[in-house]
């Protein structure tokens, strides 16, 4: 049974200046791929520690992953330091050479006998190349054990442990088992009726398991089966989402890397409508949202924030008596922004947002979290009065989130 | 010497379900502090997993600190594993005890036997408490090796971590040289210029040390200086910070935790300028980052996202024919937006911004990454033509750093 150490290597990461999403990458690959990863570790920049580091984890799992350090500067030690740990010397790898004589052909520059040190590999590793930069990775087998080392960059690295994978899937086909996951992400129910929902899925036999993990309201269960076979642990798996699905129904609203927005998209596109949102206490994280998705400019009109009250009546033309009367957070003037901007935008779903992102900004009777949201189509508006908690982040986070289910839920027409 | 290391708790993050923000922010506060971070672990729910952590841990720092698994389910194990490992019984905190009774005293659940179990301390342990969540985390020193055990949600283990750390600088004062950092911010130029500004500020009796770290388009110093006495590490550190600010002039927008849009929002309240917006291709992103700021309302009028031609028309009264002749993404059209925007909200100072963020979109002449940046005030208009690599979200954001920074030296009156 294979068993992985995923190893950060850099003092940026150690002294906290910047998160380390490599690790969370390559752990949720490995996953995915039924390796499970007992330990990440992060390190710096520092021989003597990186070598220790590598000794506890040969010791302790059977394939390593690293990345970082495999640049050019002074501070780049993994390819030199696995050189020494392993006992095996450094050769230039022909392939590297050959891109980087390409690469340098049409450009120019003084360190190309710097960059001479990307090639060097482990003798007898396997080269891993990527069109995303220069960077060569490698992996190499060595007594029983598995050391990949990837470069730091996340454009090259994740092209590169791509190609591992499929390596090391080739490699392991016939071992052992056959573990496959899926991840189904709800919105819109408590994670205590997802538990509920999930229970039944799970089997005695321990063949097929789920977990469920809650962010920004997004709940997401991750179900994984295991099976002699490939194609009896995805029947398994099928079965299971099946059941889930059957339970939660639209509550669920994607698989996989799909995000609410995601799911919006598909659904514009699906039904052929467009959409305008306008929004106060979300401040354009719904269009910046929105507009993370390419191919989107074909459905998404217009955004409008309308911070001021001038702006909202103004731009979109709420009256300036349902201000005066129920404050610009409310549920009259979140109907009008959602009419105004469809009514603006031309376009079949308006949406609109008002609220207290606070810290400050709370009156008697009106909290920070305090949100209104509407929809509105086909000459109605739907609306949902929230009370969220959290930093202004947090709030503005969940406000967008639980409009975007709004969205998709009108355009299932199921709300 | 004080040395550290972080382990971070969860099969959450060793799955890849999440990234590991608490670890980058522990690390952090502990390098600002003097404290060097050796090494960050990361590891499952698991007891015996995590006993060989910090077996580990306990050999190689003096220092360690655990985030997560104080919860009250089976799979919160911290608390007895450290109980087990080091030998030293739980017992129940008095106070913990009491803010447990009084967080329930208007709170009804069938729960309330589970939760004593967060009231469980090693003995001889310093609880640490915080009024933002009722878990408690402590603090025990053991054979020379300090433990630290926080809990895994941000929002307590941040303001316990804080506690933790004015106790440790006060046990910790007369023991050893001070050590002092800070974080100068700085946009628009290289990091290689951004180098050659720094080494000459570096000592060579090693008292002052300076790296750079970009990400963002933001190239980040962080200079530290040691020295027996605080105010003499203090005055050091001024003394290069004035060094590279004469010689980096107005590229330095802040320091710490400061942001580009927190450095506009202060020039605009210097200045009492108003702020409006107008997007296409970061849809949104701009006027998401400038509402990130509390207070902002004041000075932010309106923001627009206008991703259509039609929009570009109506919304800003974009002359047609400019995009005709141009094309929407084209200099004349960002100039026309920041003066659109600025004209129909009546703000001091618009932001007009058009380019392709890709992947796709791109036309023979007009390739992904271009991008048009153009600032109104005052009757003039500075623009900026880009060149963005990267993937659509980079764009998007490098397109929002730079534009930022626009407004910021137009609001200095440097550009």
């Amino acid at each position: 049974m294979t068993t992985a150490e995923i190893i950060t290597i850099g003092t940026e990461i150690i002294a906290g200046q910047i998160v380390d999403s490599n690790a969370q990458h390559i752990a949720k690959k490995l996953t995915e791929k039924g390796i499970p990863v007992l330990f990440q570790t992060s390190v710096g920049d520092d021989k003597e520690l990186l070598k220790s580091t590598l000794r506890i984890a040969s010791d302790r799992v059977n394939l390593i992953i690293t990345t970082g350090g495999l640049g050019i500067t002074a501070n780049d030690i993994t390819r030199e330091v696995i050189s020494a740990f392993f006992n095996i010397p450094l050769i230039p790898d022909e392939e590297s050479r050959i891109r980087l004589q390409k690469y340098f052909s049409n450009r120019h520059t003084n360190r190309k006998d710097e960059y001479r040190r990307q090639c060097l590999i482990p003798e007898g590793a396997i080269a891993l190349h990527t069109d995303n930069g220069i960077a060569t990775g490698f992996a190499i087998h060595h007594k029983k054990k598995e050391i990949v080392c990837l470069p730091g960059s996340p454009r090259e690295m994740q092209p590169l442990l791509h190609k591992y994978l499929k390596i090391y899937a080739r490699q392991h086909k016939a071992e052992k088992g056959c573990l496959v996951t899926r991840n189904l992400h709800t919105f819109g129910v408590s994670e205590r009726l997802v538990e509920d929902a999930v229970k039944g899925c799970r089997t005695n036999s321990g063949q097929t398991k789920a977990i469920t993990l809650v962010r920004g309201g997004v709940v997401t269960i991750n179900i994984h089966t295991t099976a002699e076979k490939e194609n009896k642990a995805v029947r398994l798996l099928d079965k299971a989402e099946r059941a889930i699905r059957r339970k939660l129904g639209y509550a669920v609203f994607g698989e996989g890397d799909e995000t609410l927005e995601y799911a919006v998209f598909v659904l514009l596109n699906k039904k052929h409508k467009t959409i305008a949102v306008a929004e106060s206490c979300t401040g354009g994280s719904l269009s910046d949202k929105l507009t993370d998705i390419s191919g989107i400019s074909k459905f998404f009109l217009e955004g409008v924030v309308v911070y001021s009250n001038n702006a909202k009546v103004n731009v979109l033309g709420v009256p300036e008596k349902l201000i005066l009367r129920h404050g610009a957070v409310s549920l009259p003037v979140a109907k009008a922004m959602a009419k105004g901007i469809k009514k603006k935008a031309s376009a079949d779903i308006g949406v609109g947002i008002t609220g207290i992102a606070g810290p400050t900004g709370a009156t008697p009777g009106k909290p920070v979290g305090l949100v209104y949201i509407a929809v509105a189509k086909n000459g109605l508006v739907r609306i949902r009065k929230c009370r969220f908690a959290g930093s202004r982040i947090d709030i503005k986070n969940y406000s967008v989130n639980t409009a975007l289910n709004m969205v998709r839920l009108v355009l299932l027409d199921v709300m």
